[in-house]
Formats: C-alpha cells, sequence, structure tokens
C-alpha cells in the first residue's frame, strides 16, 4: 500500500483523498482495536444511563392533552407525539393510521476533523442514551436537538457546539440537514456537519481524536457504532474524485470496483436521468396526510401506560424514566419508540462495467418533507408481515435473507437513535448479485455510490438507513489492506 | 462568429454547447422579428381572452365556506384561497397575516427541444391568459395544472403533454420541480422539464419552432415572454462548461464574463460553502406559519365583491369571468390576484476575477416548501414602503432605483403567470456595480451564474424572480454577435 507519509500535507491533495488517507490509517491490529475497546468500556463506566420503563401518564415534565391524547413537554419545546393518517390511493395498502414524532426544530449532529501528520482524524464520543441497548456507542463530537443546546430542558452546555455554530471561523467539510426515520418522525431533519479545525483542541473525558479505518473497523460490531455517526460519515465529500492513487494495495474485485464508483461520471445512468427519474417519482405519488388526535387512530391501543396496536405489531410509544451518570441532566422521564422485532436494511449491489451499482428504491414514508426519498432495497421488519398482507412484502426481502455467504459484503446489526427510540435495532446487509438477475422498473434504479454522495450534499434525497449503508459500503474500502 | 455550420451534429458536442448553438442562431434581422411579431399577433387575434372583474360572490362553481370564508373549486380539485399568519420572531416585520394561494398538485411546464441542422429549437406556444394584460404571451409547449390535464374543469386534451408524461421515450435534458410565488403561493411547485425528440412533432395552430436567440430578442421586450417561459429556460443545463470555443465573436468585457461565469469551477465562494452558507440560513431562520380562516386575517377586507387590505396596498383578491376564443374550454370564473402598483426585480452583478457574479439574497417567503431560497438582490413593489417601515426597505432598492444608465445590462418590464396573477407586472433590471462597493453579510453572497445554474439541478435553491432574471442573464450571451 501507498505509505500515508507519501502524501503531501499541502493543500493540493483533495479533501476526498485526504479522507481516503484515513479509511487507510491506524494498523488495524488487535492492540488498536483492543485500546479503543479499553476506551469505550471504560467511558461506559464512568457515562451510564439507565432507564426504566414507566406508564405515559406518570411522565414527570410531560403533559397528555385531555382532548387528543397528544403528548407534548411542558415547556412546548423538545418533541411531542401525534397522530397522522396516511393515505395513498392505488398502493396495496392504501391508508392506514400510526402515532408519529413531531420535533420541528433543526439539531445539529457534528463531527470535529483535523489532521494529524496529513491524516484526518474526527473527534468521537462515548456516548449512553437512553434507548441504547449497551450503554455507550461511538458518537459524534456534538449530537443536539435545539432544544438541547438552548437547555430546555435544564441541562449543561454541549461541549464542542461552538465549533459548529459558528463554523465559519473553519473549513467546513459538509454542511446539509438530512431527513431521519420517515416511519416515526414528522419531517424531522438533523443538521449533518463536518468541521475541519486546525486550533488545538482540548480532549474533553470521553472524547477521543480516531482516524476513519478505526471507526469502520467498528461499524463491523454489533451496535457499536450509533446512527448519528454513520450519517454524517455518509455526507462525507466521497464522489466524483479518482481515488486510484490512494488505494493502491491488495484489492479483491470487489473493492476495486467501490474505489471506481467514486470515480467522475460513474454509473450507468447519467444524473441528469436520475433526477427525472427521482422528479417523475415525486410528481407522481399522489400522498395525504391527514392529522389525528392521538386518541383516536384506528387499531391503536392506550392501556398499561403505553400506547401500541391491536395486532402486537409495528411499535410501542412507552415512556421511559432515565438515570444517566454523567450527561446534561441526570435525571428525566420521556416518551420512546419501541419498534417491535428487528429489522432488516438490505442492499443489493453489482458490478456494471467494473463498477459497483447499488438497487436503490423510490420510497415514500409519511413523515418525509418532500414525498419520496432514496432508500436501500429492501427496508422493512419481516415479522410485520405475518400481519400485512403478503403482497406488501418488499421484492426483494427473501432475496436478500437468503443470499449464500460467498455474496454477503456486509453483515451486521446496528443500532437506530438511542434519544428517542427503544432498543431499535436492524440487521444491515449488503448483498452482491449479477446485475442480470434484477431488472430495473419503476421503482427501482441502480446507482453508483459515487452518484448517492454527490446526491447527499442536498437534502432530502437519501434516506436515512441508505446513509447508514453508504457508510458500511466506504467502509469496506479499507478492507485487506492491512 | 462561429458558423453554426462548422458545429458538428454529432454527440460528442455537450447539451450546453448546443443550447449555446441555438443562442446564436437565427439572423437577428428585422425581417425575423417582424415574421414572429407577425405570429403573435395573428395567433393573439385567433386566441384572446377577456376577464372582467365579477364579485368573489358571484363565480360559477366556486363556492365561499360560510365559517371560514375560504374559497374553493366544486370539484375539491384546482386550486384555492385560504389565510395564513406568519410569525418571524426578530425581524423588523415580526408578524402579518394575508390571503393565500392553496394548489397542492404539481403542474407541469414542460418546452419541448428538436434539433434543426444540429441546432436545438424549441416549440413556443403564443398563449393567452386571463391575467395577460396584451392578449397572449410567448408560452411554454405545455403549460398545465393535473386539474387541467386530468380534465377537472372540463376542458379538452393538453396538445403534447404526452411527451412529458412519458418523458422516457425521449431525451430529458432538464426535470426539476421549482417552487413559485411563495408569497402568493403555499407551497405550490411546478415541474419545469425540458425534453428533446428526434421525432417528427406536428405543429400545431398557435405554436411554432424557435431557436433561444430569437426568444432572447424577445425577452428584452415588455410583456412577451411569460414566466412560465422564463423559469423553463434558467433549467437548461448551461452550467459547469466551458463555452468560449462557441462564443467567440465580438464581445465586450460584460459578454465575455458572463461565458466566462458558465465555465466549471467558477465562482468566488466554492459549492461547498456556498451549500453551507444556504443551509445555515434555513437552519437558523424560525418561521412560523399558521392556518386562518381567510375572513378572519387581521387589517383585511372582504367588501366590494373583493378582499383587500385596509391600507391599499399589498394586493387585491378579485374575481374573474373569462370568456375566450380558443382554450380548453371556452368560459370560466376564477379568483385570481391583483397585486397593486409595478414590482421592482433587482440584480446586482460585478465581475470577480472577469466572471460575472450575482448577488444573491437569503430569502423568506411564507410559501416556500424549505424556509429560505435564494432571490435577486431586491424583490418589492415599492409602493409598500408608503406604509411599511422604512427599515423593511430592501437594503439595495435605492441603488438599483439610481444606476447610472452605463450600469444597466438589462431592463425590461415583464409579467407573472397570467393564470393566477392579473396584471401582475415587475420590472426587471440588472445593475452592474464594482465589486468593491458592495460588503457580503449573512444574507447576501456573490454566486456565479454557473452556480446558479448548477443549483437549479435541484428544487428549492433558487426562487422564481431569480430564475426569470437568469433567463435575462442568458439572454445577453447572444448580445452583440449579430
Amino acid at each position: 500500500m501507498t505509505e500515508v507519509s507519501d502524501w503531501p500535507a499541502s493543500a493540493e491533495v483533495s479533501d476526498a483523498e485526504r479522507i481516503a488517507l484515513s479509511v487507510l490509517a491506524g494498523d488495524g491490529g488487535v492492540a488498536e482495536l483492543r485500546d479503543l475497546f479499553d476506551w469505550l468500556s471504560a467511558s461506559g463506566e464512568r457515562n451510564h444511563a439507565t432507564a426504566r420503563q414507566i406508564p405515559l401518564e406518570h411522565m414527570a415534565k410531560w403533559r397528555i392533552d385531555q382532548a387528543t391524547g397528544n403528548i407534548a413537554h411542558e415547556s412546548g419545546g423538545f418533541f411531542g407525539l401525534e397522530g397522522i393518517a396516511v393515505d395513498l390511493p392505488g398502493r396495496v395498502i392504501p391508508r392506514w393510521t400510526q402515532p408519529i414524532i413531531k420535533q420541528p426544530e433543526v439539531g445539529v449532529l457534528g463531527l470535529l476533523a483535523k489532521q494529524f501528520d496529513g491524516v484526518p482524524h474526527f473527534l468521537v464520543q462515548a456516548k449512553a442514551e437512553p434507548g441504547n441497548r449497551n450503554g455507550v456507542q461511538i458518537s459524534p463530537t456534538v449530537q443536539a436537538t435545539r432544544s438541547n443546546y438552548t437547555r430546555v430542558h435544564g441541562g449543561s452546555a454541549v461541549p464542542y457546539l461552538d465549533f459548529f455554530l459558528d463554523a465559519r471561523r473553519h473549513r467546513v467539510l459538509t454542511d446539509v440537514r438530512q431527513s431521519e426515520q420517515g416511519a416515526w418522525f414528522y419531517q424531522k431533519r438533523n443538521r449533518n456537519m463536518v468541521v475541519e479545525v486546525t486550533d488545538d483542541v482540548e480532549v474533553l473525558e470521553g472524547f477521543r481524536w480516531v482516524t476513519l479505518g478505526q471507526v469502520h473497523r467498528l461499524l463491523a460490531m454489533t451496535d457499536v457504532v450509533n446512527m448519528d455517526t454513520r450519517t454524517v460519515l455518509s455526507c462525507l465529500p466521497f464522489a466524483g474524485v479518482d481515488l486510484t492513487a490512494v488505494f493502491t494495495g491488495p484489492a479483491d474485485d470487489f473493492r476495486t470496483g467501490l474505489i471506481r464508483s467514486a470515480a467522475p461520471g460513474a454509473g450507468v445512468h447519467s444524473m441528469s436521468d436520475i433526477l427525472h427519474w427521482i422528479t417523475d417519482r415525486r410528481a407522481r405519488t399522489s400522498a395525504r396526510l391527514t392529522s389525528v388526535p392521538l386518541r383516536d387512530l384506528d387499531g391503536w391501543v392506550r392501556a398499561d401506560g403505553r400506547i401500541f396496536h391491536e395486532s402486537g405489531y409495528f411499535f410501542h410509544v412507552i415512556g421511559v424514566e432515565v438515570r444517566a451518570g454523567r450527561r446534561e441532566v441526570t435525571h428525566w422521564a420521556q416518551p420512546m419508540i419501541r419498534p417491535v422485532g428487528i429489522g432488516v436494511i438490505g442492499l443489493l449491489v453489482t458490478r456494471i462495467d467494473g463498477v459497483v451499482h447499488a438497487l436503490m428504491h423510490a420510497h415514500i414514508e409519511p413523515g418525509y418533507v418532500d414525498v419520496v426519498e432514496l432508500a436501500p432495497t429492501v427496508q422493512c421488519t419481516p415479522e410485520n408481515y405475518e400481519y400485512l398482507p403478503a403482497e406488501a412484502k418488499p421484492e426483494y426481502l427473501d432475496r436478500i435473507l437468503t443470499a449464500p455467504a460467498g455474496q454477503v459484503r456486509f453483515d451486521t446489526v446496528l443500532s437506530e437513535e438511542g434519544g428517542r427510540f427503544y432498543h431499535a435495532r436492524n440487521r444491515y446487509i449488503v448483498v452482491e448479485v449479477d446485475a442480470g438477475t434484477v431488472t430495473e422498473s419503476e421503482e427501482y434504479r441502480w446507482l453508483s455510490v459515487g452518484q448517492l454522495v454527490e446526491l447527499l450534499r442536498h437534502s432530502y434525497y437519501v434516506n436515512v438507513q441508505a446513509r447508514s449503508l453508504i457508510a458500511c459500503l466506504h467502509s469496506l474500502l479499507g478492507e485487506g489492506h492491512a
């Protein structure tokens, strides 16, 4: 492989090339990983959060509206739970109702970057969240709602926040608002930011500079790298560049195809055709959302201090009481969404002319700002199809679940955001197939990874599950080099 | 100049270069323009629309809700008028209420393109609209709401529509949903499409193939090229290309600066910095919109069969009865917005390192889908400041209105959409200044024209007034060549 030290520290190296260097950095050995885990578990001991389920009615500082049953924080800030009815005329499931989280504030997911010996490092945090099943996970430098940092719930200052609120003083590598789970959030957006500093930065307890190579190795482990880290990483400027000069090490064909996938112009469809496809899908979809009082949702029951679907599937809305060893506040209650079952987030990939392409799905979720976003090939909770009609089952689910081991490029269970979701876990799986075995249709298209990253410069194109998978795909770039 | 015939008709010429050829095409002589005007006025005689103001209460097929005063079409489709309250805490005008048009449907503004002798021509229509003060104007090939083409109001088929609804059979040059006036429309979006065909196309009465050079000469004339044509033209792929080889004719410095402004990488700010700026403006703006019954708007009066502001400024909501000589239907009534006064849409431009830049304003309008869009430097109706506080007056208005003639690059009164707005006219004016005399602030940034066109590949970045001005700027590319 090219030695990192061969690369000049000058500005002639593009951001993408420098980020690629960070993918290769770290010796990748057992000692390094063990050191990271020692740090993570030591942080976990000092910084734990225990969440105890309590009845929704007993949550301190939360109000349940008498007339509607809607749940809101007494400050009016933070977030709330309301009900919606979704109409999708002509679809297999043309109408349903559900609870949904309303969080109109745009929060900040910020990752601080700094070069050490010419290699970008990223300041991550070992952070406990009430919904994490395993205590701490790797988080971005800053993960803050506006209520957080304007102290609506009386917490202490968010460390490092000023680097992001006053980012112009530094170099902004990425700053884009992206959606989160549109099945559970109504039009929630977070600002995904990567800011590079040259100043000395004090490393507080629970924080650590890591390379992308190190994060990528952790990403292959169950429930270690949290959702907010994954989405910010996916927005790094990794597209439109020829990275073959950086990634010169031993490479199998898939890895070479992945490297080529970032190159300018890579992709079997032109960007104009992709934008036309997305515009067309959005223009043709008639979706109607109606606000419904939370207590009046068909099929949803409020009993035992929680809200759940009469079928027992989908998710529960629960109350939790949190005690945290070291956080902005040490004791609070809040509602959370507790999904039923483990989801499958599956991506079919293929090599076309030696370039890795991902089969993206033009997907509708009620909470999207702009009707349709590009989702992975499959995204669902298989158990739900014991209740839902079989025709509603995603087209490629079985293909992904029954893929032979030799076709599986990535397969790890990862957690969703632990601040709103309780033990929400998905199996992220990437399966390589022959292009000839898949026929594109109106809802599915092959995109190169570089095209997806290019779309990620803008809001509302690529959904949060797909963003996680893009981070997973990038993690395969460093494979086999050490 | 380079002769059009010197250029190969092969695919080696990029779309942008070929479109540039169309800018130069046409002899630009008096005979050609006279021929165009003969066609336009002949079309106007066969295809006129007369609009007579009638009381809102007397509009056939429209309902005024007893409880709210909101106005809706009896079909439930088409569009309606409702009320909103706008809160912008911390601004000079922190709160106001107003009527607004709700038109949730996404319509199609489609321009058909076809090469003749290697030069793209565009199929325009001489179309009468009830709000036009002068009968017919140059319209795109198709200009249709969904209610239009699904025949909600019982009209006949929209000619050429299938080229756009089934565009995959052809070459799609542009397909992007863009906002329209956010001061008068609530989240209205139209699909801006340019589709290139190779088939023979029958030219129906009232339609005609024209070059961009011809449209550009008409654009310099009062009220001739309509808003829908201007917005579609602005979305043509005109960015990221070196056009110096096409535009080789005699050029003054401004025109050369304009040609350079389309080139790859042109722009004093990087695209990352521009996207960061837009994200930051959007994230920092707290705007709240509340639905208010149309009859309960503070300061708005319903009398004499119309709705108007007690000050006499802003706009009136009126009813009109339309009789059209040749349209989808020949007789109908509808509400329209009738603005008070002629607006000023002004753009400061400058040359930085020989590249033309435009001073864009991060602008808030209540109807925007995504909080803030890039607007021209100034966009307002000066008369309104006889009523509004002086501090609310746009920063550069006087500078634009008092610019010496030698600095004025474009200055024409153009109409806004004649289907919803009655005699809505704006003076579009481009003024060149020294960069040193303008200080960028949080709300204003210099962007190259190429960067604006690049942003126009995506929705909600560049507002409709700025799009008109981009079409006007492109019209200056052909200047002086003939």
